[in-house]
């Protein structure tokens, strides 16, 4: 093992993230330092990092202090932090503090974070750097006229939003050009009404699109390279429950002008780390930059399962100035990955989070089963964070042996004492169109109303009557 | 999906084995039968089939009793048995029964079975195939005179084992001729006292060999693939406990005539299902079929790690009568895998069997890493049979990286309640010499008594005394 500059990391995250990154860590020889909140005492990760200490106060601005965290860090003699995903994880200013205090932040330059934390300014500079970007307004617009001009020029169907509000309010999908003046109207009178400024953006609609993401990882030297795509269009309220890699049904044309676009810009912009480059792809194959994330993804598991690269350690090596250790052409996919998020939420009370304690926890074996949990037997999920609880990727050789290992590996999880979104998940992998690669962003709202989402019958426990039942059958054979 | 023939599958076993043929059944649709004995009212593949039945009376016996067995198969509508490993996997009668019974049995012909389950016939038959055999006497022989001549024949070192006795009794090593005529005597002296008759066989002794095997796949039609070699020679008592996939220090010129020599072999001898050949290689890369293996084997989870190819389910597709859906060049290996075996064994006792109540189970996840287990929190593993509770199988894209992921899976591991392996399995993966690829089958008896076999530091419950330090530690920071 060649000599480390990082030799010790603060992990500032908590959960499955928390103990992914302490994982590779281990396997580099590098110690780790874990941080918890008063809530999250009983984490796993806590167990596993070579010292945990807890940050006093509020749950969640435990992992959002920075000062107090970075504190910890230079008292631990850590000198390297690695954020995960959420919380500190694209905060420009956190990797700014850590650098002005000596410490190496595991991710992208500050600038970076900056400028795709703008939506606006990412996606110009995105247009800038050759990528084909959601057509649309990069500045508000009241009048009329101009913006009947701009939807004509975007082309039709096209989409109002509130430049200043969110929530569907002064939201207007335009069919057709005749419909936008009232559309418009109706529009800006309401984006005035609740937020004070009738103020809109106008962009292209893209219908059913499928969400597909580029993995880039780059180091300090100009070597750029993608690890394939990841199709995570099984979302529910843009949320993603369930990512594929790669994708099963994009043409192979389309798959290489993204991995072109993805690395050439990455190139030009002189990005370091890895980061994930998010594409909406619609029916008829044009694809649309929408953002990136300038982080670790919570999907990563299914790239390093069909690619062998571990994502993590490498981000660490490029923080510690490691050249790229592969060429692109040394990038070999293999197989199809699947990642189910396995959230506590009650599929019958509109997923609404399901804090509470385990009361039993089972989760799958076998081959080509992988398993990122932060939760055992008796573990108490807190109120306060996301109600992600373990991320389950399985793997075959062909997308069909994938599906059926994903059926087999979703009914053997188990998971009690909770409500889980496991029986939707099972209902995903059951249904016809899902097995065909037929989805887009639009599939979880068309499926629900036709899934069942009751616990279902072959449920593990439920077995022991079917045993004993088995067994009387046997002793009157 | 095409339409099976096997439509419900009996499986002939217990423990992790399985639980892995019903995942395998799950994945292809196929129905499955369970078989437990009274003892193993707990165990986890009773839960995981469909239907389950105790057989009453003996605890091993229940798995041996092939009348009734068959019976249950018929009485529950199975038209295929599997038989796992050990029990009656190769029992050719019980081949042969399922067979009269109308009954599939997912394996290797009878006469495969049994040439196989013969030392000298299976010697025979494969040096007549081509295959490079332990030289030796095919007979038992009485006069110095013809020993000594084939003992020169063979060439030193040679050794001298009583013909019907074994426990190294009127065992000799003889390593230059010199010594021949007092070793014979004293040989023969003592398998006559011992066992009744003198005779003995002369074979080549190898010294420290590396024992490696090579796996192969055949179908009905005469299709023969290989998928590579297995590296076991990390054993104790001739129980392997570490196997790997690729072999870390095998010379490619080696490992290419082995591959040669097991799909010829296999082809010439009309060999179906899938099976391993065992291999002696010498210091100076000479090997040696040692026998074969007509059966699915503990560390096939290497195989299926580094080829992605899901051994059980080809099995079973062969057996019913499926070709081989794959030609040699489409079987591709990439990275090391490692497996271990965790045993419930004392290791500070001899290694004595240690059943009794698992009071605190956790697995590792996360990249890279495979469980397969029958074990869970609060089961008691029975004293009747093997002590072997879970396999370990770890998976990077180097040998390094894959260490240092072993590592970091045994560490993680945890098991309370019963002594096990776990301490000598995280003291080997940290000796030099096995990171250096430098082992033989001597390995374990010339390291055990410089390894610790005390439960480490740094073992998971112990965390929480170092966690409350820590936390003491840090509010004085």
């Amino acid at each position: 093992m060649r000599k480390r500059k990082i030799k010790k990391v603060l992990v500032a995250n908590r959960g499955e993230v928390a103990t992914r990154i302490i994982r590779a860590c281990k396997e580099l020889g590098i110690r780790t330092v874990a941080i918890y909140s008063e809530a999250d005492h009983n984490g796993i990760w806590v167990k596993k990092a070579d010292e945990s200490y807890m940050i006093p106060g509020d749950p969640v601005k435990a992992y959002l202090n920075f000062y107090k965290i970075v504190d910890l860090a230079r008292q631990t003699r850590c000198n390297a932090i690695h954020p995960g995903y959420g919380f500190l994880s694209e905060n420009a200013d956190f990797a700014r503090y850590c650098q002005k205090r000596g410490i190496i932040f595991i991710g992208p330059k500050p600038e970076h974070i900056e400028l795709f934390g703008d939506k606006i300014k990412s996606k110009i500079a995105m247009r800038e750097v050759g990528v084909p970007v959601l057509p649309g307004t990069d500045e508000p617009i009241t009048d009329l006229e101009e913006a009947k001009k701009v939807a004509r020029e975007i082309g039709f169907p096209v989409i109002i939003k509130a430049a200043y509000g969110g929530g569907g309010r002064g939201m207007r999908i335009v069919e057709k050009e005749s419909d936008f003046e009232d559309l418009f109207r109706s529009a800006t009178s309401e984006a005035k009404k609740f937020f004070g400024k009738g103020d809109v953006f106008i962009e292209k609609y893209v219908k059913n699109p499928r969400h597909i993401e580029i993995q880039v990882m780059a180091d300090k030297y100009g070597n750029v390279i993608h690890l394939g795509e990841r199709d995570c269009s099984i979302q529910r309220r843009h949320q993603k429950i369930v990512e594929i890699a790669p994708s099963p049904r994009l043409s192979e044309e389309v798959r290489r002008e993204l991995y072109r676009v993805a690395v050439k810009s990455m190139f030009k912009l002189g990005y370091e780390s890895v980061g994930t480059l998010e594409f909406l792809v619609d029916e008829n194959d044009n694809f649309y930059f929408i953002e990136m994330n300038t982080r670790l993804q919570v999907e990563h598991t299914v790239t390093e399962t069909v690619t062998g690269v571990d994502l993590v350690q490498r981000m660490i090596d490029i923080a510690e100035g490691a050249k790229l250790p592969f060429l692109q052409e040394d990038i070999h996919f293999r197989g199809y990955a699947i990642e189910f998020r396995i959230n506590a939420e009650d599929p019958e009370k509109g997923f609404a989070p399901s804090p509470g304690r385990i009361t039993s926890y089972y989760s799958p074996g076998g081959p080509g089963v992988r398993i990122d949990a932060a939760v055992y037997k008796d573990y108490i999920i807190p109120p306060y964070y996301d109600s992600m609880i373990a991320k389950l990727t399985v793997w075959a050789l062909d997308w069909e042996k994938t599906v059926n290992r994903a059926k087999r590996a979703l009914d053997e999880f188990q998971v009690r004492g909770v409500p889980t979104n496991l029986p939707l998940l099972r209902q995903i992998v059951r249904d016809k169109d899902f097995m065909a690669g037929k989805f887009d962003t639009g599939y979880i709202d068309k499926k629900l109303p036709k899934f069942k989402l009751k616990p279902e019958e072959g449920d593990p426990e439920d077995l022991a009557t079917v045993i004993a039942a088995a067994i009387a059958a046997y002793h009157r054979l």
